[in-house]
């Protein structure tokens, strides 16, 4: 042992198909698959939405651009993305879709519709 | 220049950042930055959550999970999954919340709440 | 006044204008008018409707088809109709929109846009 | 036949049960009856919900306040208003529910629930 500091290497966090993984395993530990149709998540998906909507449905622009600066707020939104993405991406692994592919094809598809004036 | 064949990388696809930031600067260079209140964007993806089920919504089970081979509903379900994407990410650039390290913490939570039998 | 019998009237229930007026005064009394913005009313419209979903879900068809059999899941049924339908109708006063007449006006247009095969 | 002008009689319009059994013989007429399950027409009604709120999305409040004041957008509220009522109605008349003794029954919990300051 020496003591060299190790190159700061910034910690990169779960990746997306990391991710994916771990809700399939998750999935399967509880015989949940059964429930995962893409209609189901396709319904999952739109109910979490509407959950992270309620959150800002009665706010005022200045309230919710404060929503983070409250802890009980932030975590509720911080969960309600987790459950969106969650089901996005369940939704992903059952129709064999790359989501982060469909983004950047759709990203450079509304490049052209949309020119910059 | 030489003839020495590069390592084989497979190309990793674009990360969640880099689409974060490639968003930002598509609605910056349109001046759509105004309209995207953390409130806007929650609709946003509601209104496309609704969209991507209205693909399934009267599909038997069997057509649902189907509905890949078909090339146009195939375009038509990722050019969905790309637009609530896209909602999601720019909300959690807004209220910067990294939507990844959310769900690792939501699924490391539902692990403890529902314990495998 | 006599004993006879008045002639049996059918109850006819709550009419929509009468409802309209009840979720009126209801807010007024309440100083919630404020927040009953169209985009407002329309969002949370939405979430209940997600609300609603929400119960049908996970459900197969068979479940589905006896939810009204459970006391508690049909309590739970009721009030998000009557959530979804709150919503909608004070949308509609805010709007000064007749919403049996656009239905009704809807279904005509329907029944040339689907002629009876 | 005389010249004796008719009681002016105002046009109650249509009920809501009249609106029901429309709706019923028009689904039937079409054999659309087999995809009005409870679980695809609570579907149906957030996916309708979901392309209401779409209209007023990107609007700023003075806007979304002036929807009716156009021609066009104003036909777009009525058909999305009827929209979101043909699968709420459609859904109750499977479900048995009546949506107006509904929603009269949660007014009157939501008075002691939130009672008037």
């Amino acid at each position: 042992m020496n003591d060299e500091v190790e190159p700061a290497v910034p910690d990169a966090g779960p990746t997306v198909p990391e991710l994916q993984r771990r809700l399939a395993e998750f999935a399967a530990a509880r015989s949940w698959q059964q429930y995962h149709t893409p209609k189901n998540l396709a319904s999952a998906l739109t109910v979490e939405a509407g959950e992270l909507l309620e959150i800002f449905q009665w706010l005022t622009p200045e309230q919710a651009a404060d929503v983070m600066s409250d802890a009980r707020s932030a975590h509720r939104v911080r969960d309600e993305v987790a459950d969106v993405l969650a089901y996005l991406l369940q939704l992903c692994t059952v129709l064999e879709v790359d989501p982060l592919r469909a983004l950047a094809e759709k990203i450079e598809r509304n490049e052209s519709r949309f020119p910059v004036p």
